[in-house]
Order: C-alpha cells, then structure tokens, then sequence
C-alpha cells in the first residue's frame, strides 16, 4: 500500500454505512450496506463448498442478471443450514431495502457472517434498514469495513489509483473480511470490491475472476472452506470515460490494481487470528505446469507439520519435501532445491544445511513474512499460497471454547 | 482382540529378535530382526510419497523378484534424504545380514524409521547382526516390537487364529509402529503380517492390498505421509496344508484375520500420540460410489476444525457439514442426515439438535472412541476413515520443541 492514499476517500458512486441493528449481543456494527448512486456493474465469486448458505444463492442468481444496487451486508449470523426458512429470511431483508430504494430486489446482492444454524433475525434487519439508509454517505466505508467483521481483530481495507491518460484517475478499494484460525463457525471470507472505472461487465468479471485465482484462491488457514464465502465487486463508471472492455493498458492496470487489493486484503485475513504470528509464502518453481506447482504448495501450505514448525521458527526440510512427495504430482525428488527465508537447504536433493543456514533460517522465520521457495526443474510451471502458522491459540480458539 | 489368544506366542516358521545397537542415544532397542526358517512368499505395501527413503526402494524392488528370509529393521534413522550413500547404507547392512544368513541379499527386506536427512551408521547394524541372529528365536516377537518403536507410547500388537476343518489353524499376527501425532520426523508407519499359513503368492499380494485399503489408507492423523511407510507381509506356510489361492472359506477367513489385526494396530497408531485423546470413526454412507463416499470421510477426518472440535468434545455439525461440502463430491445437503456418537444433529438438511441430545452427543465425544455417521441418500456408495483429535500437545510436540 502506497502511503499517499487514503484509504477512506470516497469511490465516486458508492455511498457506504455501517451501524448495528441488536445482532450482535455486544451491541458492535453487525449491519453494512454500500449502496450505488445508480445500478451498476457487477460480478461475483462465490464459494465452491457445496454447502451454500441462502444469501450465495441469492448473489449467484442476481449477478447473472443485470446490475446491481446495493449490497447488504450483515454479521453475526451466517444464515447458513437454515432451509427454507433461511432462504425466506434472505429475500425478505433484501426486499425490504430494495423497497426502501424503491429498484427491483434483484438489484440488492446479500452476504452473511457468523455462526451457523441459525436463522436470521428478519425483523432486526428489517427493523434497522431505514436507519441503515439513513446513515449511508460518501465517506462510510470505515464504518461498513468495521461492520462487516465478526472476530476480526482488525478491519482490512485496502486501495489503488489506476491512471488513464493524464486527466483521469480511477480507485480501485478493497474491503474484506476473515480471520482465518478464529473461530471456525465464523471463518467466512467476505471481499468487496468497489472501482469509479467504467468497465464491460465481461471484462469485470474475468478481471474478478483472475485477481481471485492470484489472491484469495490461494490463502489457507485451515484448509476450511465456508459456507459463506462470497467476493463481490461493483464498477460504478463515475470516474466517467469510455467502457473499459480489457484491451487497454488502462484495461491491465486496473486488473493489476484489483490483484494488488485484494492481494493486500488477503494476507491480511493470513495474519489475522490469535494463533497467527507469521504468515509463509510457498512458491513453487519449475514444474511441468502452472497446476502442478500450485498443487505441490497448497499441499505444503496446508500441512499441520509444515504449519507448526512455522510456529516454531524451525527451518525444517524434511518436512517441506515430504509434503511435496504426498502433493500426487511427479518430480525427482533428487532434483529438488529448497531456500527458506533466502537461506538454502536443500541442494538437488540434498540436505546442505549448516548450523549458520539454520540459525539464519530460523531468524528469517521469526519475522512476520517469510518466503520458502522450492525448485524442482522438471519444467517451467510456477505457483504459490500464502499459509499461517499454526500454534496453541488455534488450538485453545477451536477446541477449548464452545462454538 | 479376543482375550483368549496369547499375542507374543511364535507363529511357525518364524524366529524374532529386538536388540539395541547403539543407534538411540539412550540405549534402547533400535534393532529388530524377524527371520524365517526357510525363505517365504512375501508381499508389500510402500507409502505413495514421491520422497522415498532408501529402504523403501530397496523393497519395491526385491518383493517383485521372488521369495523373503528375513525383514531388518532399524528405528532411530529413516535413512531418507540420503542420496547415493544412504542407498549404499541399506544395502551394505542388508548384505551383511545376507551374509551371515548365507542367502542372496534379494531375500533380506530392510525397513528403517527415525529421523530425516541422516545417514544410516552402517557400522553400528554391521556390528550387531551376529548378536542380532543370535538373539532369534520363535518366543521373540516381544522384542521385535519393543524395538521398532521410535515416540510410539506402546507397542502395538494384534493377532487371530484361523481355523482350517476341524484339525489344522494358523495364525496372523501383526506388529506395527507410528505414533500419529508425535514428532513427524518420525512419524513412519511400519506394519509386519507374518503367517504360517500357505498362501499362493499372487493371494497373500492381493489380501495384503485390500487390507491396508481398509484399514492403513484410513487412517489419518496430520494428512502427512511419510517417506518411510512400509507394511510387509510374510507367509511362512509352516502351518502345513495345501496353498490357499483366495478361492476357499479358509481363503476368506484369512483375509478377513489380516483386515481385523491391520485395522487394530492402525488404530493404536490413531490412538497414541501425547496429543490424541480420542479416535473418532468417521463414516459417509449414501454416496454416488465407495470412492465418493470415502473422500468425503477423508476431507471430514482431515479437517483441523473438526479434529479441533473432536478435542473439545463439541459435537459442532456445522464444521462437519463445512468439510463434507468442499470434498469435491456433489451432494444435496438438503437430504444431509448426521449422527454424532448414536445422537442425531441433522435430519435432512435441518439442525435438530436440543440440549439434551448436545449433552449427550458430548459426552459420547469424551470416550475413547466415537462413531459419527453422515448419510446422504445419493446412492448406496460407503466410505470411512479413523482420525484423532487435534489438541495442545500436538502443537508442543510440533512445534514447541525443534526436531
């Protein structure tokens, strides 16, 4: 994140509010909205898990049909596993406001938050949505970036400026969600992203899809996917110009400047939780594709052992290899090379570490970002995934307290 | 295990032997020998990882060619990660043992477990073997398992007797090693079926194979699989008779004996650990195909939210209904039934758990093991899978301390 931006500015277009409508016991912002000045284009991704909270219905069905309104927003309850009664509970909310907007409720796009099993509360939201509008303005996103968490220990916000030519500058902003070791009934992913571009609605979501493919796609905390996981991104055009349709360098910037976003967003959701105290980096070079690779350091960023000797700032190769053996892609291990935090300890296969490289290793491990980078020279494939550590927190989070 | 069987009387035709050669640094038995009286129809099963130790290439490649004398086992050193001199290593103590057996080196199978990246002391079991042979005898078996423990809490040890008509019997005993949870750099599994029943060579492959997919491949403590994991099978046919082929009662019962003593020492390898507290039975029945249903038991059984929960004794369907839904399997989860230790939490889609059924579902949880059911209605496909829970002691043992 450069420093000269702020983050809070508006996004021409979008107004934003977040206020709390009783869901949350605490009495904490529990529901956001981020409403557009007029309907505009949209895409989504959503998650893959089969089991599929009534609000990612809901968005998948809108966003395959025109524009899009407004987003509402609520935390502290998933409306997940919820049947029918859930689904019910989800068009109501989405009607009332977009009744209150007085636009068709298709152009109102839901995402929930929190605990699973338990139906939403209909009236709180109902009840608070003329409020909620009320409260809506240009400079809300603080507040719709604080009301969008549930164990969040801090909110993720993050922003670009795309320049076109020399008279134009559009933002790019991101605001999520998720603290990935926290409380598992609670660990949905929710990603925003709001641009003044003009854009093709084709080009948006091929941009959304591609930046999620490089960020989010490749996060992992638990290997847990939510029932909740939602990414939504609106291009209201305020920034004026003509329609971006991804043929441009303006085109390219702005899909550099939605990985770079979301990017940021993403590892902050890595680094947050209790448990987190350093997140790795996994890159693998040299592989017959793209897939493979990837494949070979989701399986690393998603083993426990490689996850707690993190945790342990134990710069351990065996482990790392091992992981790699089991990922279900061939490589001769014998070709392997190994750097943890730019220290080398594996060499074609074998182990070259010395007390000095371990002591260097392990002093890089201790830092809050380290980079472990294995080679295998069977190809030109690349791919990497961002993990967290894994220690006692996660454990005393997960097991010790009651969902 | 029936009370009535003695677990450590011979099995004919074998002799055993577990000394101690200097390889642990606190004197224990890290030497084990299990030699037949003649040479003996074998087979194997080797772990998938890419990453194989020295050993384990060793074996693929002699249990091919023709029959076994004996299995040298070393714990202590994985001789993996090695290289050319490890392979050298195993061959060297194979050979000596051959040696001294006056039999060609392609009937001795070399097994080692321990620690990564270390080169085998060929010396040390050079030196040994004398008293190692010396120490064989048919009342040994005690010490075999004694000393191919590494962190293993016990030793683990199963056995059934196989009646043949009303005059012959045969025994099939395993012993294995793995303590899940401890230590990965020695989290090896190793698993020795030794029978004095006459087997056709292509029947005792065949019965070995489906006894570990039923109970070895489903068994799962951290998702890791080691560069080591070995289980041999060996027929010694001392027990007389004619050679069973897999086409007879007899046939049947002695599969059926080799899954029962496989599935017991594979869940006393779930079961130990200083961090597990509870084996937990996963099963998914209702799938499309065994296969479907079995990924789905693996994705539930690997998740670290629900092994987390499983340490908590939190019958937390919502994470396990998560796992089941991100397996890659399509499933309605509206037709999703779970039971939670014979308590059911979900009927049909719909949470349906009071507090008196969460009571007793947790108090299920905090016995040694218990069973959880999913049934989906797609079909009549069946899978399952044992996992341990995940616990603060994992994360000291993984982490805390430097291996």
């Amino acid at each position: 994140m450069s420093d000269d931006v702020d983050l809070f500015a508006p996004v021409p277009g979008f107004r934003f509010a977040g206020i709390s409508c009783g869901m949350k016991a605490n009495g904490d912002r529990d529901l956001a909205l981020a409403v557009a000045d007029q309907p505009v284009v949209s895409a989504a991704v959503l998650t893959r898990n089969l089991v599929r909270a009534a609000p990612v219905d809901v968005v998948a069905e809108r966003v395959k049909r025109g524009k899009t309104r407004a987003i509402l927003v609520n935390s502290g309850n998933a409306n997940a596993v919820t049947g029918a009664e859930g689904m019910k509970a989800t068009l109501e909310t989405t009607g009332a406001l977009a009744a209150a907007l007085d636009v068709p409720p298709e152009q109102v796009l839901p995402a929930s938050t929190g605990v699973i099993g338990v139906l939403l509360p209909t009236e709180k939201v109902t009840g608070a949505t003329p409020a909620l509008l009320a409260a809506a303005r240009p400079d809300g996103i603080e507040d719709f970036a604080e009301a969008i968490r549930t164990t969040d220990r801090y909110r993720k916000v993050s922003r670009r400026v795309v320049a076109r030519g020399k008279r134009r500058a559009y933002s790019v902003l991101a605001v999520a969600k998720g603290a990935g070791m926290i409380h598992p009934d609670m660990a949905t992913t929710l990603g925003f992203v709001f641009t003044d571009a003009p854009v093709k609605r084709s080009f948006l979501r091929q941009a959304l899809r591609a930046a999620i493919d490089d960020t989010f796609n490749r996060i992992t905390v638990d290997g847990d996917t939510s029932t909740n996981d939602t990414v939504v991104a609106l291009a209201s055009g305020a920034g004026g110009g003509a329609k971006l349709t991804g043929e441009c360098q303006t085109s390219e910037r702005l899909v550099r400047a939605m990985r770079e976003v979301l990017e940021d967003v993403a590892k902050m959701i890595v680094a947050d939780g209790e448990g987190a105290e350093h997140v790795a980096r996994i890159e693998v070079r040299g592989c017959a594709s793209d897939a493979d690779a990837t494949r070979i350091a989701r399986t690393i960023a998603t083993s426990p052992l490689v996850k707690t000797a993190l945790h342990g700032k134990d710069p351990n190769w065996g482990r790392i290899l091992a992981a790699a053996g089991r990922a279900g892609v061939r490589f001769d291990p014998k070709r392997a090379t190994l750097d943890i935090g730019g220290q080398r300890v594996l060499e074609r296969g074998r182990p070259v570490m010395d007390a000095e490289r371990e002591a260097a290793a392990s002093e890089a491990m201790a830092g809050p970002e380290v980079d472990i980078l294995l080679k295998l020279r069977e190809g030109r494939g690349r791919g990497w995934y961002w993990t967290s550590d894994l220690g006692h927190a996660y454990v005393t989070l997960n097991a010790d307290y009651r969902s």
